[in-house]
């Protein structure tokens, strides 16, 4: 019977990776789209995000009904009610994903404005958040998560630079507006998204060690 | 003991209405602040966050310590589980007034672009879903959590319409741009405040009927 319920465990971490590695995809394919002008893997994205959706709501199924059948306590517990909030903050991030390929079809219409240099560095970053939160998460390793929340001011601080130069952009010319404020919004997202593996990070932290570090000032 | 644990379930719900109450009223907070042009409330707002936050991280320990003491099953089990849910959406509204009352900060150093009148009506329509997502959660109405979840696209409106009409302010006057943005940020956080308001509803609904309702398309 114990050796079923891992087997449920390891299922529902399973399932969860794999939520991660096709919220990453998007994020990393919304970018190609954005950056190489290339309206089919924007539209690739929209597309795939019914996938993720349908995770999410698999995996809570899930959990739910190890809750419910297996009365789990301690860390299996927490496993398990936090396997359903890590899974709301993957889905959210294959939103933002997909909020960032609907601004890349209406950025490939007009010319390009300038070079892409800081968003790329940013969804870089992101990137690299969400896979090192989950990565923390598989090997319980709770100072792997500190450090993704320590990076989340890197994106925070390329968000700000960046609205203050195409604020500058729109106030020398104001033909660039529009796309720069498309391009502020996925700058937007791509906060949005650290924000999460932010949360995710939280999350792992607290699984590791039983304590809601959320609501805490960061140590630099 | 059964008579206890009802106790505790009740009192778990009476937080939670709690800091609905107190979400709430930061959002009016914030906005009387901006319209009004009141800096010391916007820094009331920024202040009052701390204890939103701390009622977050205790539902969420009573929440998992009901789970782990009780071991309860079907309709408890998801009232519980969606009572941190449902606590985290509310955090996160009271973060959005936080980032709309910094936003007033900033406008209130500089002239007033135009009179307010959309930005309150947004604002009204979201106070609105929070208020009837947790009459719906109270009284256990599913019919009403569907009419927020209608509600959702009345402010998704407001919103389109007032970025294009701030986008033509800046093409045509340069030097409200700054200002514009700040007063499309003010709309992009109320926007979201009605998205966390829609996924109380969606919330409410699965503990009513036990479907989930996400990720799917909305009747009209």
């Amino acid at each position: 019977m114990e050796r079923h319920f891992d087997q449920e465990l390891a299922k529902l971490k399973e399932e969860l990776l794999r939520m991660a590695s096709l919220a990453d995809a998007a994020v990393a394919n919304a970018l190609k789209a954005l950056v190489q002008r290339d309206n089919a893997l924007a539209e690739q994205v929209h597309v795939g995000d019914d996938v993720i959706d349908k995770l999410d709501v698999e995996i809570d199924d899930r959990a739910i009904k190890l809750l419910a059948l297996r009365q789990p306590t301690a860390s299996d517990l927490r496993f398990i009610t936090m396997a359903m909030t890590i899974s709301g903050e993957l889905e959210r991030i294959a939103d933002q994903a997909v909020n960032i390929a609907h601004r890349a079809l209406e950025l490939n219409k007009e010319p390009l404005l300038k070079p892409l240099i800081d968003i790329p560095r940013m969804a870089e970053t992101a990137r690299g958040m969400i896979r090192e939160a989950l990565d923390a998460f598989v090997y319980n390793q709770p100072d792997r998560a500190r450090a993704v929340i320590n990076r989340d001011n890197d994106v925070d601080n390329i968000n700000r630079q960046l609205h203050r130069e195409l604020t500058s952009f729109m106030i020398e010319d104001p033909h660039t507006i529009t796309r720069c404020l498309s391009l502020m919004s996925v700058a937007h997202n791509l906060e949005r998204i650290a924000d999460h593996a932010t949360n995710i990070a939280e999350e792992v932290i607290y699984i590791c060690e039983g304590r809601d570090i959320r609501h805490q000032p960061t140590t630099p």
